[in-house]
């Protein structure tokens, strides 16, 4: 494994994980009022077609990764739609 | 081009420009209590390391995107200490 693979790796963990921190926000104040609603939306329709794209080329990183994100990224829009101030 | 270079190419449009409605967000309210500084953090380590694998890998696109996002998600850091609670 080259130094470059590793340096992929971990920027791909980083990018992929950043979203659990603001879901257990979240999740433990149950407030969403300040968080944007269009960016998780926007987010998930990026992800998704980084996944698509990622099996097109047979990519495994790239659909491992983004395919993590979508998941994550949709639990976080899930949170945001069932905390919403009336 | 390819349909796959479009798809690659709307893929990554979407996870750049993602935050820039979470920035005006916070840039009308002055509110980000509920945002997570962390999710920030880990974001633009992750979007760094990518700017430099892309540097390394001498591949345009992931410099380009990931350099947008490097500035983008900063602004949103930026804003997150200026606004935050005392």
């Amino acid at each position: 494994m080259e130094w470059t693979d590793i340096l992929g790796l971990v920027a791909g963990i980083c990018t992929t994980v950043a979203v659990v921190p603001q879901i257990k926000k979240a999740w433990q104040t149950k407030k969403v009022e300040d968080v944007s609603p269009v960016m998780f939306s926007i987010l998930i329709i990026g992800v998704f077609l980084w996944t698509v794209y990622g099996i097109t080329k047979k990519d495994m990183p790239i659909i491992v990764t983004n395919g993590v994100s979508l998941a994550l990224n949709g639990v976080m829009l899930y949170l945001m739609l069932r905390y919403r101030q009336k």
